[in-house]
C-alpha cells in the first residue's frame, strides 16, 4: 500500500500547537472588548484564522471568568437565551498588558528571523 | 506595613509564559541555523529579548536533539570543550513550517488587534 499524503508529523503538530496556544488567549481577550456570546466569539475566531474547538473555547471562556478577566450574562438574543461575554475590567488591563507582551515578543522575533 | 509594589499577579506571569512559551522554541530553532554553543545561544537570546535560564534552555536544546531537529557535536573552542548545536535537515524544515505559521497567527492577530 502506497502513502499517497505524506504522515501526519507529530512533532509539528506540537510545536504548532505550543506557538499557537497563548495567542488564543491573547485573540479571545482581544476580541471580547466587546461583548459577544459563544457562538458569535467562535464564529469571528474561525474568521480570523483561530480555528478553535467548542470544548477547548468553553473551558477557556470559563477559566478566563474565574480568574475574574471576563464577566458573563445570560440574556435573551434571537428569541434565546445566551450566555455573554465581556472583559472586566481587570480583563482590561490584562489585555493591554498581554498586548504589550506581544509587540516585545514580535520586534524580538523579528530581529531572529530577519523578516 | 505598607505596599511599596505591587503585588506579583500571578495570572499576568501566566498568560505571558502561555505567549511565550511556543515563540522561544521558533527563536531557538531560528538562531540554530548557525551553529552555536550553549553559553553564546543564551547569550544571543537575552540580547534579543528572550531571557531564558540554563535550567529551561538545556532541556529544550535536548528535546530538540531527540526529535531528531538539531544536531550537536563535541569541540574545542576558546581552549576548552564545548557542544556545538545547530539545526539538523529535518529541522531546517520544521523552522520553515514554524515560521510560516508564525507569519499566520501575527497576520490573524493583527486582523483582531488592530494594529
Amino acid at each position: 500500500m502506497e502513502h499517497t499524503q505524506p504522515p501526519t508529523d507529530g512533532r509539528f503538530d506540537n510545536l504548532r500547537l505550543e506557538l499557537r496556544r497563548g495567542s488564543v488567549v491573547l485573540a479571545v481577550l482581544g476580541m471580547l472588548r466587546t461583548e459577544q456570546y459563544g457562538y458569535t466569539l467562535r464564529k469571528s475566531l474561525t474568521e480570523q484564522g483561530f480555528e478553535i474547538d467548542e470544548s477547548t473555547l468553553y473551558p477557556l471562556l470559563r477559566r478566563l471568568e474565574t480568574q475574574g478577566l471576563l464577566t458573563s450574562e445570560w440574556r435573551e438574543a434571537e428569541k434565546r437565551t445566551k450566555r455573554f461575554y465581556r472583559l472586566s475590567a481587570d480583563g482590561e488591563a490584562m489585555f493591554r498588558r498581554l498586548h504589550e507582551e506581544w509587540r516585545l515578543i514580535n520586534s524580538s522575533l523579528t530581529g531572529i528571523l530577519g523578516d
